[in-house]
């Protein structure tokens, strides 16, 4: 799993059908560099089962993590991203 | 999965038989800084069932998830990387 | 696998029901460069069934290695980067 | 999957039994910046079932896309990329 | 699959049971640069079973790959990256 912000939502009207009524959202990865949180220039697109908005910290989990979260135990969920938990808070300084 | 703008196609006489009738393309996948898309310096290929062209942004699924945009449930698709949607927008200042 | 530093632990209220009662710890990777260990730069959240703490140096393993460290031959787990090692020391200079 | 030039052939005695007869080949990843193709620095170990000469432009494919090409629904292939085009043409000026 | 050099051995007390007894390696993947091997900076962990020794060019397979080295057709296998080859020689110039 990556940890990273909420940078907005995309959206389209021609889709895998498998992806209709899904909320994808695009994540900026981060990292830490001497206490402050940077990206790392790496954007993973994800689905957003716990409304996320803009701005917040949350860690994305790939591939069966991402079905999984989805649709436990399913082996046909087309996404390989999803977002599995808002960040409240760590207990790294600049972390958040 | 990730985001990126469709270079172009690309054939081939010499394939893998599971391959054949199959559109590969090149995806260049971009990143958003100071407001600006910009390539990363990957690109993948994959295979486009939506018809993407040239110019597109597109997101692309890897995995699993490519495998069931192209069969859903099945084990035995040869590729590892698929177009599931061509963006029309984003809520993300200069990522469209 | 990957080698990295225990940089702290992340919390969260809003996540994905099976996380419920995980311990989710931020690992930071580590190359070595001249016999000094030095942090790539990359970032993975993993969890931690080990209990490191922070600045130990651990193991990460990723996808179904890191669903059979959380539960054998499961298919169904959620994570997909788990910690397998807190590493003693390396035959390798500077590595520890 | 990615597209790279074959670099050459890696041979072995000490090998895992399942690779025996196999042919590897090295792939640099190339990109393109500027209209002109260049290596990426990543470089990797493929299978080669359709025999690529040394300069080829090839289609890698990785993962359970690897192990379908060397045999369609099999579970139990040891290579994670596998040699599926070798590459004519292209829509993308300088990619060829 | 990649290449890279053996660099040493880790070893540690407290680590997932099903590690237990198996011997693992830090493996430096290399690239080639202008005719010479060079480090990529990237270090990954792998079981090795080939009894690899320092400073031996060896490949490493991942996922999957690495499991069906380990266990052939197993699913609950615990590594992620495996030595699969002791590499002797190559047709690349600098690459052993």
């Amino acid at each position: 799993m990556i940890r990273g912000r909420v940078m907005g939502e995309v959206w389209a009207t021609k889709k895998a059908p498998r992806l209709a009524g899904r909320k994808l959202i695009l994540v900026a990865e981060t990292c830490i560099t001497a206490g402050a949180e940077r990206p790392t220039g790496r954007v993973v697109v994800a689905t957003d089962l716990l409304d996320a908005a803009r701005g917040d910290t949350v860690v994305v989990a790939f591939g069966s993590g991402a079905r999984n979260a989805e649709c436990p135990g399913s082996r046909d969920v087309l996404v390989d991203a999803a977002v599995v938990q808002i960040v409240d808070g760590s207990s790294t300084p600049g972390a958040d």
